[in-house]
């Protein structure tokens, strides 16, 4: 760093010497703890240091193809970094074997995301979640190991949320004690599976399972689907590449079809039911929720992916925001820096507030999720339905407030924003595909709901309620909730927001029962406001879980550490009322002097925290290897930068491109 | 057609037989005109039918400079077949040489844009603005006849909104008669222009004019960078390609220096300033805002472009929503269309209504355009600030409106919206770029607050208002509005809003001034409510030109055409309306219990819609070439063109990709 700070942009410079907190402290807070930062570190240093991460041509100028033909060799590559180092890091066990720490240090190999992000992501856990303890002796010392590559097709072509509707078909055999694997239409091949288009040698497809004559609905199954030694697709498999995407271009999605492929019994992924040899089927006894492990896992995983990539979103936007130099109030003075504008400071700080909030809840959520897996295996079940509920909506919120807020920095940059070599269009494109995968937003919300209609009945009922939503316990008033500009009061009407608009989806849904209308179609004609409230609800769980953790992990800070990260969870608070003014007119009792008073400390709050803008993202303690962004970058020498990427251009290569003499010339002089 | 119909998707096929109006009477009221429309299927016919636009390997396979390559060979075809055809298209001047049928017929060539983009669209019409009428006679027949061609370089890499921080120079040398270009700085290298790497060989550049040693500030200039001949940059230039970016890599956005480059005298733009031979710089006696012609021009092209670009997304997304099934409500029930599902119309029928505002928008501003320039040459400029102040908003507005809608678009389609071969996501890379160039949307909007901000101060003075903002004369009552839900009565209530807005922003400004700050510092301090005002201001606008414009249009319509078109531009008050509770809770007298009914009304207007949905989206008349979309097409066999789009990738040409021997075998034996 020392040699370095020397180029440091003087604007820069200039910012780091005003910050007044301890970076260091809000990165520890951020990451969980000193000692994962220190973990994180020293294995970022182990894989970055040495340089494998870069290309010598970037990604963004080659084709699909070539995009991918280079993203297998850095695979390889990481994977063997993370083989040798993995031993090491027993710390990195609290986050499961898929941690962020791994997670982001493979974002500084790859743009995209590697062909290998569904094999630890997907493979390994499924193996680990469904197979008995005989079927994971067999196959998790392979694939923990990468002697066979997996991925997990559940997707079809024509089929993807309504899971019972999918077409793939196992049928068992007992003659040959086999499953006999078809697709039977077009719609049934399996599609957009991560890596298996050309990478993967294994992968767990989902299919109906059919045995005597019945079908006993879907089920996972381990399949072979290339040649250990040749890779050659096995006979009766149909696989190949999906084309381009917005995104994820590095990673080979893919289709998959079956004519009469047949696979071993002991392939069926037999923890929660089982084919006996003579075909009788066997549902073991267990509760039916329990598979609910893998889903909630990666949504975890999705909601701390979104943290991340906003925090490297805001990291550019910050940084360059300090550079960038546009207009001067008086006609003689120099120019602003933008971030001194009230309108960059408002489409800013809100992104790192949402990034802490997210990281934090991220964190929260797991622990929450930790209990619940504890609770199970003592045989306890009451809290799933409550962490569904909470991993479906906390996924759904999360990667919409991430995709919208990266496209917000982008915006904030202007039009080198719209450049690749800002990194910022890859930020998007990754967090956009979350929003849709492993749970539509809309759909996802919609489970939700239902969990909060239930709510809304036990609490009619005077039954007691799950943490979570036990708010609604004392919220049915009628009343509206008096106002209070506090942070815990703005919590409290957060609450009653999600109470109000609850209580009025269900009134329009009984309304409609009354009618005369099927339970069914009621609620379809009243989801527009159901998922308006749980989109609240949700709200109102990630500011208190922000709010607390806030309190709580800065207990023990240095004075102005805790003060700027109230400040940061003061402004997220104060940010989502002024976009709710008209529930909060609905639900409490909050004045038009009131809202005057709230704007105008919101826009005190953003100068509060102007001075430690660059502080804040500095603290995120991203590497320039991770942003991969010309605008971003710690030193911020972002014009060299700009020029530097653009010159690497293939077009620049040469002075005049072939197509003038073949196209342009022929044309301009009248004889194309 | 007819060969074709026996195979369109069953859905699709029923979807057609339910709707219930005239679609080619939709197509002629969208189009502007019967007479239109035929000139566009005319134009469309012969620029398509021969299938030139089609490639062999589809762009999304290549790099980016191989796009680059290929969109060359395309725009020297499709310029023949504009040289071939313009000449019987009279109809089309009536908008201008940039003609919505050659932009829109465009598309179908490229899935990114033109190379040649900017030489129509930038180049021609600045020749046209701010040349004399001897310039003219020298530059545009071999403009128009593209034996040149060129661009409009303006931005530079550290120079984007703020014009007067330019820092190019041109500087005057009487005794060679030249103007002597230079780049002072690496931030004054001229930076985005598109074409300018590879393809142009003639630029217009934007320098401060130096002569007898006083800065004239900016000033254009036509500058050569390439021998006609050989096409190599001439001595002094340096150009090249600026780096692929979110989208529009077809075109060779470039940057530029200039090195002590002579230009001869007579290249300085001479119509509104000149340098005589001995170096007199010379004002030409002309209103400064004259120049504001080419600026106005480009953005009515925008909002067109924004209403054009949306109505694609929304002709896939509703399509595929009527073949798309998913989920049944009842467990033996077939799976239900997802177009049939509440959220889904909520986000879809809220695109074509905006599609529609759009575009009736872009040609009400387009005439209003027009008298305003037939004024300005009758010497009468005073509605060109209001002008300016109207093109800014509806800019910034349209291209933010539709740039999301498309995005919901994608969204609606779930995984498959995600695919290169849905053909959405070129369409947001596209109109999220124009959301930013020719006006960021934050500076547009503040440049409409400060129109409104005086009309503000022309009601305290007495004084009349121009007629966009004439709702303002008697709307600051201190009052309520009273609520009336009928669609004059909402809009009304948006011009309540916006005023309510614009006094509570003109409020804090004043109190900011009387507490002893600068215009400017109370200015900046108020930007996010100034924002939010113009914004108001600017959806009031809209939406009353789109409700007076669907009246007048379909005055002589059959009544189900009436019928359907007054239904969607309710639908467009309601939707704001709704989106709008906080304010209108405070600025109008509405109730909980209207909001209760309009949201009612609301959810009953998606289910009339319903029937008629396709139809609507077929009356937008974009054949499949336009769309570019497995999803979209009108046959709606989405599934085996996904399917036939994934087996062109190139991935797919060899069953095991090279580096499985390089890398994966030897990574998953070990031994890398």
């Amino acid at each position: 760093m020392s040699e370095n700070q020397s180029k440091v942009n003087p604007d820069l410079a200039m910012e780091r010497a005003k910050c007044n907190f301890n970076i260091t402290e809000v990165t520890h807070i951020i990451d969980g703890g000193e000692n994962v930062t220190l973990q994180r570190k020293k294995f970022e240093d182990a894989a970055l240091n040495d340089g494998a991460s870069k290309d010598r041509i970037g990604e963004e100028h080659m084709s699909p193809k070539e995009k991918y033909e280079n993203a297998i060799r850095k695979s390889c590559i990481y994977a063997n970094i993370v083989k040798n180092d993995l031993a090491n890091m027993t710390a990195l066990e609290s986050f499961g074997l898929n941690s962020p720490i791994l997670r982001r240090t493979a974002d500084a190999f790859f743009k995209e995301v590697s062909p290998f992000l569904l094999h630890l992501g997907m493979f390994v856990p499924t193996l680990m979640g469904q197979c008995t303890q005989e079927q994971q002796a067999y196959w998790l010392p392979r694939a923990l190991d990468m002697q066979i590559i997996g991925t997990y097709a559940q997707t079809e072509l024509g089929h993807g949320t309504f899971i019972r509707g999918l077409e793939t078909t196992a049928t068992y055999d007992p003659e040959t004690e086999q499953f006999v694997m078809n697709s039977p239409t077009l719609t049934s091949y399996k599609w957009w599976a991560g890596g298996l288009a050309k990478t993967v040698n294994y992968c767990i497809v989902v299919a109906q399972l059919y045995t005597k004559g019945v079908c006993h609905g879907t089920h996972p199954f381990i399949v072979q689907i290339r040649d250990e030694e040749t890779h050659m697709p096995l006979p009766g498999i149909k696989v190949g590449d999906i084309g381009p995407k917005l995104g994820f271009n590095t990673a080979d999605n893919g289709f998959l079809g079956f004519e009469n492929y047949r696979i071993p019994r002991e392939n069926m992924m037999m923890k929660n039911a089982q084919v006996l040899k003579d075909g009788t089927y066997v549902k073991v006894a267990r509760h039916g929720k329990a598979t609910y492990g893998t889903m909630v896992f990666v949504r975890v995983i999705l909601v701390n992916e979104a943290a991340f990539n906003l925090a490297k979103a805001c990291t550019i936007a910050v940084r360059y925001s300090a550079i960038r130099r546009q207009c001067s109030p008086n006609p003689e003075g120099s120019e602003l820096q933008v971030l001194d504008y009230t309108t960059q400071q408002h489409k800013l700080f809100i992104c790192i507030a949402t990034a802490h909030a997210l990281q934090l809840n991220s964190i929260w959520l797991w622990k929450t999720f930790s209990d619940t897996l504890a609770a199970i295996k003592e045989g306890n079940v009451d809290t799933l339905p409550e962490l569904h509920a909470l991993s479906s909506c906390l996924k759904a919120l999360s990667t919409a407030d991430a995709a919208s807020l990266i496209e917000q920095c982008r915006h904030a940059c202007g039009g080198h924003g719209y450049m690749m070599s800002s990194g910022l269009p890859y930020l998007y494109a990754f967090v956009t595909a979350t929003r849709t995968y492993e749970g539509d937003y809309t759909v996802l919300l919609l489970q939700t709901a239902r969990f909060l209609v239930k709510a809304y009945e036990q609490v009619e009922a005077g039954k007691p309620l799950t943490p979570t939503v036990s708010y609604l316990s004392h919220a049915f008033t009628g009343k509206k909730l008096p106002w209070d500009s506090s942070p815990d009061g703005i919590i409290r009407s957060f609450q009653a927001l999600a109470a109000g608009k609850l209580s009025s989806a269900v009134k329009s849904l009984r309304r409609r029962l009354e009618s005369g209308l099927s339970h069914e179609q009621a609620w379809e004609l009243s989801t527009i406001q159901l998922i308006s409230a749980a989109e609240a609800h949700c709200r109102a769980v990630m500011s208190q879980t922000y709010k607390n953790e806030i309190v709580r992990l800065t207990e023990n800070s240095s004075p102005n550490v805790k003060k700027v990260m109230q400040q940061l969870s003061t402004l997220y608070l104060y940010y989502w009322a002024l976009e709710r003014i008209g529930d909060l007119l609905l639900f409490t009792s909050i004045s038009e002097d009131d809202i005057v008073v709230l704007r105008l400390r919101y826009e005190e709050l953003l100068k509060e925290i102007r001075p430690n803008a660059v502080g804040l993202v500095d603290a995120f303690d991203l590497r320039d290897e991770l942003l991969h962004s010309a605008l971003g970058s710690y030193d911020g020498n972002v014009y060299e930068r700009l020029m530097a990427e653009a010159l690497k251009s293939p077009l620049n290569a040469e002075p005049v491109n072939q197509t003038f003499n073949t196209y342009l010339k022929p044309m301009m002089k009248g004889k194309l």
